[in-house]
């Protein structure tokens, strides 16, 4: 097979392909302290908010870091030191909520959940009944360790009935699933420039309550991941109050003007929908099943079940089908043998059958038959 | 005059002016698992600790964030609990590592210094000696406030001398003035991706020594900031824990390959000298006066004392000068009245003429004759 030396693509949750317009808005130097840039930073902030409709009732404080790190950021200045919050917990980024939680001394309460089904907000509804001293519910959207999509507005709407406030990871679904704020009542919702709005990693952002984060003065137990010490200097003087990364931010203003020439939301939810019909199909053609039921799917990313032949080595997997072009990303599952398959980033369904073709031709060349592991 | 769409080139401490070929090597996207990328983590961490001489003695742990994260990263991880750290505060970044110490529950020891004068080593031995309780010294060396440069080895070696662990905030020096961990014992020294080694900001770096990063498991306030984990995960996996700001990770090698082919840290430094030198002459000679005495001063931000006349207007003068292309920075001195003018980044002193011509268009302009404050 001809190899030609072309940036291979990322079917993965995350760095992403991104557009060379993305990326073309770095080729240029800007100073963290000239209102060029800090009316960048406004401008972005402003659009963020306005996704989830939130312009009368939330404010977007930007963080450096990864998402995880916004993550952090949420929960130690949202949850009050003498606060206790209660984690579905479904896969890995819920674990990750609760061992930020550990390491930070705020109360948890784990409802252990099975990995591949959707949250049920019945379950969560029992929870907060059984204990009334939980004041937060943290959940993530989409839990990218399987790529499942959880019931947000149910879950949030169960939560505010027993009025204890929503923390959201909707790290992997900002932007392309819909969230209202006007009908999702949340404290927190927490993102990063790098997933779904397809702009580069290395900046998180939280769309925060503006009332929650008002009063949440004195509770984080980080100054760098104070969000309302960082909200209240962004106030006051339009700066970051520690150098930001410039670069990440003008390269996600730019995403964001091509997200919306795209056609915001629906339209950009539309092609990762259309992305990941093809991959499943296609997959499912050469035997691979994937690990979630249709109806629980994310068009986010997407895990397959493992060929079960002897010849199944991820490593191998991985390499043949990078030489072939194309980035995919581990399974996390503990019980279970998988690879994952990204149905997001600057790519459209015409890119997903080569993908596919990649993979079966890997297969092939391991002495995998496609077919292998039909249902 | 005519105005240009360029541009302007950035007198500033960073975020600061880039090579179009640091900007460039941004114009890929990486996969965050892929042994490629991996590979250039990596690659960087070696030679980090190798600008140090450190190799035998100290690891580097990258951290996603700003320079301020890595150094809340380093007081947090490397600081026990039950620790207590001494602070000689001189100015602005001194102060912001006492704040740090309040917010994090680590006890901490001010010892005020006035912030013209470099740091007295002796000052700072009769504070261990006051103090046995006292387990760390934290420092800056180069304290980006004021622009003074402090004499690391000496201070160095008084802390060795009392058995007490150092820390040093390198952020504005490192790359550009000589660290020899050889020769200036330190537990730690923290710098970041977008200073003198001219990358673009998005990440920190600690470089650790080995010995003290293993035994402080478990010291860390914050999961996004231990890096004691960092570091193990990256050891076991070559990967970083959450997304690395893979763009960022890139252009930092790219700047990497042009310090070195520039001739290193002796290069690089000569390069600020001689940047700073012609500003200061520069400056001089429309009657502008550094605030610190030429011995105090390091090569890589300088304060001025602002014209005393009562045209003076720093926002006016700051929008004249870039209007000229050129990007300042404010004073950040509380007593008097400053700016600031940086000599670091892709410059050389020729880019240096121009900018005392913009100076002394610009205060024309406002009014203010040069050589209003001659000394």
């Amino acid at each position: 097979m001809p190899l030609i030396d072309r940036d291979p693509l990322l079917l993965t949750p995350g760095p992403l392909t991104t557009t060379l317009r993305t990326k073309q808005a770095m080729l240029h130097d800007w100073g963290s302290w000239d209102a060029a840039f800090n009316r960048i930073t406004g401008e972005v902030c402003t659009q963020l908010v306005e996704i989830v409709h939130g312009r009368d009732t939330h404010v977007c404080v930007p963080l450096q870091g990864s998402g995880s790190f916004a993550v952090e950021a949420a929960l130690g200045t949202l949850v009050p030191r003498e606060g206790k919050v209660l984690v579905p917990n479904q896969g890995a980024y819920c674990a990750r909520i609760l061992k930020i939680l550990g390491v930070i001394g705020r109360a948890a309460v784990e409802l252990p959940l099975a990995e591949h089904e959707p949250m049920d907000p019945a379950a969560i509804d029992a929870a907060l009944a059984a204990d009334p001293s939980i004041t937060h519910v943290a959940v993530v959207h989409c839990e990218t360790g399987t790529g499942i999509l959880n019931p947000l507005e149910a879950i949030a709407r169960v939560v505010a009935a027993r009025g204890r406030a929503l923390l959201i990871d909707a790290m992997s679904s900002f932007g392309a699933i819909e969230i209202d704020a006007r009908r999702i009542p949340f404290d927190a919702l927490v993102a990063a420039s790098g997933k779904c709005l397809e702009g580069v990693p290395g900046m998180g952002f939280v769309i925060a309550r503006r009332e929650a984060l008002r009063a949440s003065a004195g509770n984080c137990h980080s100054l760098a991941l104070d969000l309302h010490d960082q909200w209240t200097y962004l106030e006051r003087t339009t700066q970051w109050r520690f150098t930001p990364p410039t670069h990440v931010v003008v390269a996600l203003a730019e995403a964001l003007a091509q997200y919306h020439e795209e056609g915001g939301q629906a339209a950009r939810g539309a092609r990762y929908a259309a992305n990941c019909r093809r991959l499943v199909e296609g997959l499912r053609g050469l035997g691979l099943r994937p690990f979630l039921a249709a109806e629980a799917q994310a068009p986010i990313i997407v895990t397959f079940h493992a060929p079960v032949h002897p010849a199944w080595h991820f490593p191998t997997f991985y390499q043949g089908v990078r030489e072939r072009g194309f980035i995919l990303y581990p399974g996390k599952l503990t019980q279970v043998e998988t690879f994952r398959v990204g149905c997001i980033g600057a790519l459209t369904p015409f890119d997903i059958d080569p993908v596919v073709q990649a993979i079966g031709a890997t297969l092939r060349a391991m002495g995998i038959p496609t077919g292998a592991c039909t249902e």
